[in-house]
């Protein structure tokens, strides 16, 4: 079973290459407008309208062929998980060590390919978004205040079922209110310094750093 | 040698983890501020000022161990080179397929890590910046338009002098304007679309299509 660093399930529903194509912002379009807050808007059926502008938000971190499960994963295909947040959501995390209402985290999963052009060895990513799951704090909407999304087109995202793994595993591991900071690099600091940290987490950091 | 997707030398000037430490966006400062564009400033000694809020602009890719080098490396550590470009090239680019002038990239280099936390394989970025490098576009101020710099702190990058071996390579095989757009996958679409790719990539490109 592959695994994100954002999400612990499997990246099941595969886009194929190219079928997620992202608008670029539109070169008209002033930089206000551009930067204008993404407001989560839900449709009838439940499903979230996902954002198409996250990689202008803010950047967090890279994992590849990250994975919670012992047993190596048997897939031939290397993925690249690259994750992003909205930068008002950023901002607060930076002043406070946590996550306010209505943040917004992307994790886009790319191919990782080693030969390609002058590159010999080693990974780089390559073609288009192969899976794409959001992760959203929104607190008057969700008993639990985050939900999981599998996106499914430009328009249409997918609750992903509170029983799954995904929910137990954030609400057990993750560092800091149901989200893997201990896999983000800038943020670590941030909440070490603002005594954020979950105390799950604490206690298995502490478990770990003692063996 | 190691290699990165931004500049074709080696990481020499390793920053131990923590020594490069970026100041987060003070909660106080509007988000105007905040967002200003970068301005290329030199000291009298021909040192640049390296920008230090290059987290929050566009993230362009990132690679793991990559290299130009058949020989493969034989370090035992393994990095992540993470892309960051400032929002207005990113959007001139977005509509022109090519860089404007005061385009400014960095390339972060962080360690990968494996085994930590719950995470069992594959490889996430962890701890502080260990290498910092800039390509930026001046023209008026470079004679080849680009000039690379080592970032040594956080006020303070060097000049890479132009006779190293990172210029004539991008010269040689960038697939736009002395950038390595074939990496970058959000935008090798947009110069494919905007016919922007140099010369010199596409007769390599399609050179290797048809071995």
């Amino acid at each position: 079973m592959r695994i994100s660093a954002l999400a612990c399930f499997a990246v099941t529903g595969l886009l194929a290459a190219g079928a997620w194509a992202f608008r670029p912002a539109p070169a008209t379009v002033s930089a206000a407008a551009e930067n204008a807050a993404y407001t989560p808007t839900y449709t009838k059926d439940g499903d979230l309208i996902p954002p198409t502008q996250y990689r202008e938000w803010v950047y967090l971190t890279t994992g590849l062929d990250m994975s919670y499960n012992p047993k190596a994963s048997s897939s031939d295909m290397s993925m690249f998980d690259n994750v992003f947040v909205n930068p008002e959501a950023y901002r607060v995390f930076q002043a406070t060590g946590t996550w306010p209402d209505k943040t917004v985290m992307l994790l886009e999963s790319r191919q990782a390919q080693s030969k390609g052009s002058i590159n010999k060895s080693g990974h780089f990513q390559s073609g288009g978004v192969m899976g794409l799951e959001i992760h959203i704090k929104d607190e008057s909407h969700f008993p639990g205040k985050w939900a999981f999304f599998d996106v499914a087109s430009e328009t249409k995202a997918t609750l992903i079922p509170p029983a799954a793994p995904c929910y137990s595993c954030h609400a057990e591991h993750a560092a800091v209110d149901t989200t893997f900071v201990q896999f983000y690099p800038t943020l670590l600091p941030v909440a070490q310094k603002k005594g954020t940290l979950s105390a799950s987490y604490q206690k298995e950091n502490a478990a770990e750093t003692t063996k």
